[in-house]
């Protein structure tokens, strides 16, 4: 799959979460909810199911297919759970920081799953440590846990709310303790949450694509600032404060990229919404072509869009390799554009002798796009005409998508000549972000506001004026975001260097 | 790819076929070519290499990604190789089965990778065991090596074309020697090879998609009955024995399903034979509806023309995952149609409220077909005309793709009425065999003569009177398969039981 | 090793450490010093290493030989290392728990690699989670590190004292900080340790056996109550607190049987002791019999010093399997003593109508005994006089060698006429604990005073007042041990029950 | 790769067979038998079962416990199995060559499991080959199987005899068909094979330590040139041909090194021949000494024979590590005999100051035996008198012992005075031939006659004509060998192996 894969390369910190509750085979669903958001994160999958008062934790590297097998299944009993899928960078704690989480209090055991970044979680962890805190984790996910622990109020969902009014950052949380399973979304509603319903019982996710598969029916989703716990007396629902009365800002890029396309997410069919951008891009960057190609799978849908709202027929000039392995050995007498020739093939008798519009739904650093062209070019297309379903990705995100610092996205740095030059193409539209909100605006649902869309704007809307030396060191050689001057870390390889196996 | 996958239940011995001789990280490319042929056989890959007089063999069951890493390749040093890949069914020998074979005969060794199925393998092993050989596999290519070992001829290709007068049935093998890299198809020239030029060297492949990668470029197919010897000498073309004076009889099914859409098969694009199967379908089959989809990644191509040829809407109605590990556990409360939802989701925003065309390119047992309807009927479809690009299978092939007996071949039992009872389609329609062909002879190549069609028609044009005890017994309750009678094997039971780890 | 193999059943919590400073290639010397204090535990084994400020630690469940290969080793750089093997109970939290821990508090990194178990864990534990601390594993480390963690004293060393000062209980420990290699014995020394010298560098273990692997010379033990820290100052010794002027109470069993017979421990040589006690034992239980045996391997010294004093020869009445592997599948057809004959054979001519002594070092359960004697006797021995060279085992030790509850002790439950009629032997003798000591004053170095004897004795040098839930629940049923009284905990299932995976 | 491999094969040799038949659980008993017997091979490790005509195998890389697990001898069903273990060399074929092997001829399925060594296999090889017998392993008995695969006799005893009179050379066999199990010695009896009755069925073995774990009663040994063939009629005993009249021989070293002390061989008991050896060398050599030790394990009885002879005490000077792994790691500041001291320690109490009579049952290189001197001068030893209860090895094995070729055995080139230099010993004794077979004839039984001591004596009892290319390659450069010239080795590696363990 091209279009994840190369955009694996910049894009980190993506992840799933799933909660089950109420049901004899909690766990089972979880895992099958997990596969199904498997897209959200391929590098470590967990389950922690509970059953009377026992909680059971299983989680290791690798995708959810091979992380479990049915005896690790049959050893997570119990009518509640909650899971997390996580894409991870080479160089993180690996292990110790798969989650679900569980820690134990002194109030007893809490487990976590976390889709999301905190913002200030630096300047918190280093409280803590100063305190007597012993970390295990490189997960901001860790700081909730040590909030939760000091915490001396009285319940779980107090304590929480104790903990919560703390961080500052985009999250979505799934958590299980003997309380019951807690669904949150941060005040800004960065990330998606949605609740379903179970033959017997409930589920929180990521996605509701992941329902299909576990028969789930969708109930609705989590609002931005809602805490809701679901135990024996149904579902309770509740609002974490928000003091500093941040609007709502819902990720652009998850309908842009990130989530599945059966899925509904903020309230709209992601389907419908590449479908609308895919449109929208014709109108704003026709081409004079004989025929439209997507690079597949995630520029499909947008692809079949551009067809349709341009009257040129869709054909399949590009077909995906279905057994890509973890890694692949190349010759020394370099194969060009190994990587993506592995990934894709060109149909020559689609491509040869033709003017392709090629659609793709972003240009991260562009050599990936640029093998593509190039390979294209050697199948004997005429010309071609790249159409991004996209604005120009500008600025890094900080809620949870992590991108490239400035300096490596081509958008960035070069101006659409230059980019045009360097990708040997026609031509090259992108989706201008006014026409990104309009196509939004014109699906069903009418995703039209509180969007956060900072990594083509720079506006973000969460401040990050606490924002640590971890996300600069992360971003090495980062220089202004969006109006934010990042300090450079000293000490980080000695700290991070204490990771262990 | 669920196309593939739920056929997989259906068609077993599929393999591909590499040789690659002349370039200096033979092992390398031919790794590369089995990549690009995953898609005919994915339980066991194999390469053997020559280098200096020295072979060198690794084999494994697993998918080729899986089954070499950096280290093995670099073991197999040298700058001539051979390569298969294998698909089997759960009972055989495993690993023992696992191809290339590596003989060692008093004249040499010789390393086989074949594609195919004979039909007088089992006549064959049992006169040369009478003879005392000791056979280790029970691959039909073993009966070759044996015949090969008795041989007394001077020369490899001597010796080979006494060997080959020998069997009938179907082959395109990638033989290596000291002697030379060996290609030959069958006289009838039933399953495919193909020859590229690399930039040192040639290879042979059973698909040209194979050449993307390894930056070939295709020079031509080896003919029905021809035998190129490939070595220092360059390229000798010789005929092997065709007393019988067998017609050509090139698989159709290849163009039908098996081969990848990148690749020229027998001369002609497979991309444009399924997009002129889908057009020809509509003609046969037109439907009242909104919207077509298909069922991916196989049944896509011939959507699209089915969509061109209706001037109905192209949609994505469902989409697949992309992370399907080889297990996958259930509840015990059991989820309706659960592996086709493993495997794919409908979406809504396209499926609801619509009357569809699903497009796939067979029914075989009619299980899955009867999920995905279901399934699509769950998410709201409110009609659903089944359309599928091929003839209905009627007859087993006994030539190198196997499909179940015709008891459970649901085209071969039951009427077109009862079919669409039991899939619970609005509509069903099949192409004609006429119409196949037809369609086959309108893209460029004109594929008009010489196709073994004997799955749809039973029109079997290798003689089956040699097929011994082992074909009937795969098919147990096999009766009539076209017309021949097959006798039942007492037992098969007995010697297939002694087939070790 | 039958000896060993049968007393781990019943002991547990074995543990030997090891730290090296000044060496440059510390972790590959650490590896070596592990792997010959293997005998100490055999179920996970880990080594930290420091080099210029960054630590890296590999643990693993396993012994010595596959924890570790070349490249794990490769990657623990740096001159100074600490590293640790364990004997843990099926039930614990496996590699959660393995050693040495590494834990990050505010002030650093500190690495503690830990022999022996403290009373008050448990109290302090509890305090801890109170005030907030996460607990990651149940190994009564985390409680020094969390301790260390919490203490606001400017230098390590301060940092420490304090720690230790709020602990109680039995600890050899190595630890490892930027400041330097530290090593320390509790106030009464009950577990060893001792200190040598490299080419280059120093060392510290539990045993100088480990030292001839590495080519150390022994300088001598650290002193109870001593803590000395190693870098590149030299060696500067301290006295940590001791305000309950507790008395050294040195482990006997560490002579008895858990130390290596090419050992010094307490200054004393494990070989001449054993010895020693055998001799002791001929005088206390003398028989009329035709031959000495012993139950190898750990029996072998203290026979040879019976077979000395009574006269009688020594010879090899039981041979051990060298291949013993973890597990061994037994015939549903039940072999009589499959366990014991799996590890000994007899040999028949040795034992044929013989009067056998059987040397054993202790009996705990009296089950693997009476196997042995039902061996012996199925291999024609005319009379078996069992001799222990030990006094009974009584009571369990709090001070880490985990013997069982007092019930399952045969000793404790049965008179000495109930345990010959069990284990049908033709006489019994134990040596007394008088015995034991004067045996052990008679050896060079004259280990006269300041022993721990409570297993035998049911004298506890340090109180166990503050022993909490979890010693108590180890041992479920046990009552009165000692003269104290353990709690049995209510909810101890649950908090167990949070291990993971 | 086959040259160099099917070379290595020739000398591995070490071996022990096992044979059940008419016990349920045939594979089990097989198992647990191939486990008493692992010291013969710990290379590899197989079992063939039988049940209802229905063959099963399973063969593996590594120890015994290491190869099978339940499920895999739940899988091995049936009232009869044989097994086998093997020591190979590190470059031999590996798992094709494990046994037992199961070849299918035109007659049916054969197991072989074989111990020994033949002499005219190449040219049997060559033969066959021609004729287009194609070749799997590397083993010797392959020609076995293929020899039984080209006779047409009737039955499967005269198929065996047929077979047999054509090979030479050493080999105790236990051979699976559905007839029925058979053993047989070749006519010289080289190698061991002992019967024994089951509770229900009988067991066949290459040593009677085998008996005591699955609880079988000795009947006695199979003859040199016997052939018994049990099953349901139950024993039949044969002899097979014999033409060349050859004597008997059986093999010294199984006494002196191989076989297990709990084991009789040749009708005497292991340890009472080791015991004579001992009080044997003590006459020929005394020593004016302080104490005997052994190097364990294989030295102790010896040594505790002469320390009965001399006067002298025994005692425990060297103890061995019980937890050696395949591979370790030395530090690259190298340790000086690192390899000795990973397997044994010094005791200094013992050697201190004393004049030590260090017993060992061979010297082949000298290698080892001078490190252990070296390690115990530095434990303080005052004087080492090193006695060796063999002859000294001159010469090869060719009947399935192997030693190193002349050149490297360092009695075969250096004088009495040179070794005594070399290894640094202050005197050398070795055990005279005549004493040897004086010591033998003293112990019950009284093995006096028709031995094989031809490693001693170079008096190879079986001629050496037909030794191919195979075994003089693999001692690549020439020496003379008894009355054949073998090629030399200038570097031999693997020699060490063979003694190890």
């Amino acid at each position: 799959m091209v279009g994840l894969t190369h955009k694996l390369d910049a894009f980190l910190d993506h992840c799933g979460v799933v909660g089950i509750w109420g049901h004899e085979e909690s766990s089972k669903l979880a895992y099958l909810a997990l596969y199904a958001l498997q897209h959200r994160g391929q590098d470590s999958a967990g389950i922690v199911s509970l059953a009377g008062g026992e909680f059971r934790r299983h989680v290791d590297l690798g995708i959810v297919a091979d992380v479990f097998d049915e005896q690790k299944l049959a050893h997570l009993v119990g009518p509640a759970a909650v899971g997390h899928v996580r894409y991870t960078t080479a160089g993180t704690n690996g292990l110790q920081d798969a989650q679900p989480l569980l820690a134990k209090t002194f109030k007893g055991y809490v487990a976590l799953a976390h889709n999301g970044n905190l913002v200030n979680a630096d300047s918190l962890k280093e409280d803590l440590e100063k305190d007597g805190a012993i970390f295990h984790s490189s997960a901001d996910t860790e700081v909730i846990c040590h909030l939760l622990a000091k915490s001396q109020a009285e319940t779980m969902d107090q304590r929480l709310i104790e903990a919560l009014s703390q961080i500052r950052g985009a999250y979505a949380l799934c958590i299980l303790t003997k309380e019951g399973l807690i669904g949150v979304r941060d005040p800004s509603g960065v990330r998606p949450l949605v609740l379903g319903q179970l033959k017997q019982g409930y589920v929180l996710a990521s996605e509701d694509c992941a329902f299909e598969l576990i028969e789930a029916k969708r109930i609705r989703e989590i609002e931005p600032g809602e805490m809701v716990i679901i135990n024996e007396s149904g579902i309770t629902s509740m609002s974490i404060k928000n003091e500093e009365k941040l609007p709502k800002a819902q990720c652009i890029f998850e309908h842009v990229y990130f989530s599945r396309p059966d899925s509904r997410v903020f309230d709209v069919s992601v389907y419908a919404s590449r479908m609308s951008m895919g449109k929208q891009l014709a109108k704003e960057h026709p081409a004079e072509a004989d025929v439209v190609i997507a690079v597949p799978d995630s520029g499909v849908i947008a692809a079949m869009g551009y067809a349709k709202a341009s009257g040129l027929p869709f054909e399949m000039g590009l077909v995906r390799n279905h057994y890509v392995g973890r890694t692949f050995i190349e010759p020394e007498s370099r194969i060009r554009h190994f990587g993506v020739r592995l990934k894709l093939s060109p149909v020559k008798d689609v491509v040869e002798g033709r003017r392709l519009v090629v659609i793709d739904d972003s240009v991260v650093r562009g050599t990936t796009s640029r093998k593509i062209v190039k390979m294209l070019r050697l199948a004997g297309a005429k010309e071609i005409h790249l159409r991004v379903s996209a604005p120009p990705t500008m600025h890094p995100c900080f809620y949870g998508i992590d991108t490239p610092c400035r300096s490596e996205l081509i958008a960035a740095t070069h101006t659409q000549e230059e980019i045009v030059k360097y990708l040997e193409v026609d031509s090259l539209g992108y989706l201008s972000v006014a026409g990104l909100h309009a196509a939004l605006s014109q699906v069903d649902g009418q995703l039209k506001n509180g969007m956060c869309d900072a990594c083509f704007t720079g506006d973000y809307p969460i401040p990050l004026n606490q924002i640590g030396k971890r996300l600069s060191a992360r971003r090495k050689n980062s220089d202004e975001v969006g109006n934010v001057l990042i300090a450079r870390s000293a000490n980080w390889d000695e700290t991070d260097a204490a990771t262990s196996q």
